[in-house]
């Protein structure tokens, strides 16, 4: 209970991990805004500026931050533009992060409710930090002995991002073309070839938010989350070669492995977010509680819009 | 779906209500911080300072914050002091919050899982921006016909505040001495006359934060929220007199209720994360989904820590 516990418990701690640039990075303001079409739409840092800085007719630099040409006037134009410096980049190997090309292209959108300005190959948003939209769904068994039990997936080892690390059930990003629920369906046939009449019990949860980095680059990730309630003589089976195995665990089982260096540090908030919804993780077992709910949903989506930019570039407080 | 309604959403300008002080008043920088044993642990508005710079032995005045007199060395000697100008603040009628003065006191710390500093009656937090923390259980039936129902309650008419508006079924702030767990079950027999053996079934469900401000003060509030399946057959009976009545409502209508006018609006966030969790309100149906579930967890356990007071009494970023 309150006050019985002031350390920083392991669950805080990994809630620090996913958020490291929340709670560090973002505040050094070593960062420049990226904006396009009067707008903030990511983060980019100075790595990742110095580079770019070699394509001025793509991007203007100001004082402190950077903006994509605005002669460029639309949606297919920008992502042209940028598409062709990002496979310059590729080739010459400048970002290790374009090594895993995708050819799978997210949108790009000043907030979620926001029409797109253009569209990026998945593999490159994170040298932008641009918000970065997934699904994901947490199969789960009503063990009459167990209780309640939690599929897990173990990333394939040739996984170009986290391989063998473990993983939520299902999950994957927003492409453009597809929605939410459309991309849940989607990846629970690919990913786990769960038969149409199971998903039928498929429900929204809600959504986490957090904000990561990596070597690689800067994650702002919002995920949005399904529950999904199994047979349990179910058993999830692989359709595109990414996932080396599922397993079932008890509830407190997952989250011993969630807190394991073994699980993809990203797909923690889900799960986490899953044990706190579904009364495992609660305030009389976690003196951190309100905390810990705290960072699973950062304000994202307000985190760009304090700032925006004037006609010459200039970026001002709106 | 994404994009198809970039128009601000009901749900999302109930959330910028319930948030009105975090979406603006927090910008304004109008309002001093409230340090305690070099802690931040309130926010107090300009009305409120003209009247506290009456009591310089207590409250010292820096240039940018306000310090409880450090000589005051203990958590019974802080509390003791404060209470004496809140009962003198009280007799002049100084704030019109102190009417509904209620003998009951809320802990006050610099974060939910750090140690009490002091105790304040609830009704005066408010002027200080303390952070309240509650108790809430969404009393809720899976009726065959109907789907998901949930129990409200009208409060009754002669209370202090939000006399007559609806609310959630049963709800309490976390008072001096009792845990989460235990206030929920006081709450439930006070409230709702809910027996033991359907006390079983509770289930934590996550909390949520929001800042809200009103004419009597800053309302910076952390929910601990509950679900509890009830019996189709059970009909919550008041036994403290501040309940005129129970009414059970379908998801669908509840929601229009939550919507309208008559909800207390610091009861909304309850609700809403209710409503989320349980598949209600999805991403489908609520353009703005991942703004809204952000905007029903904002930060307030990191919103007072990036400030802390050095010996002299400045603030400075930690």
């Amino acid at each position: 209970m309150a006050g019985k516990d002031i350390s920083v418990s392991r669950l805080l701690k990994l809630a620090h991990q996913f958020n490291c640039f929340y709670l560090s990075g973002l505040q050094s303001g070593n960062s420049w805004p990226f904006i396009v079409a009067g707008r903030q739409v990511g983060l980019i840092r100075p790595d990742v500026l110095s580079k770019l800085s070699k394509y001025p007719e793509v991007f203007n630099f100001q004082t402190n931050c950077v903006t994509l040409n605005p002669a460029f006037r639309d949606y297919a134009e920008r992502s042209a533009k940028i598409e062709e410096v990002l496979k310059e980049c590729r080739a010459q190997g400048t970002f290790i992060t374009l090594k895993g090309w995708r050819d799978e292209c997210y949108e790009v959108r000043a907030g979620f409710s926001s029409e797109p300005l253009f569209k990026m190959d998945r593999s490159a948003t994170c040298l932008f930090g641009i918000c970065n939209y997934g699904v994901d769904i947490n199969g789960y068994v009503m063990d009459p002995e167990k209780g309640l039990c939690i599929w897990l997936q173990r990333r394939s080892p040739t996984k170009q991002t986290w391989p063998g690390r473990w993983d939520n059930m299902v999950g994957g990003g927003l492409s453009v073309g597809y929605g939410v629920l459309e991309t849940a369906h989607k990846e629970a046939e690919e990913e786990a070839s769960i038969p149409p009449e199971l998903m039928t019990k498929l429900r929204s949860g809600g959504s986490v938010s957090f904000f990561f980095e990596s070597e690689r680059g800067l994650f702002p990730n919002t995920e949005f989350v399904f529950d999904l309630e199994l047979p349990i003589n179910f058993i999830p089976k692989n359709n595109d070669g990414e996932v080396e195995k599922f397993e079932l665990l008890p509830a407190k089982e997952a989250l011993v492995r969630v807190l394991s260096t073994e699980f993809k540090t990203t797909s923690c908030p889900v799960v986490l977010d899953f044990l706190i919804r579904h009364g495992i993780i609660t305030p009389d077992n976690e003196p951190h509680f309100p905390e810990l709910v705290e960072l699973l949903h950062v304000p994202l989506q307000s985190l760009y819009r304090v700032r925006s930019c004037t006609e010459n570039g200039d970026v001002c407080t709106t």
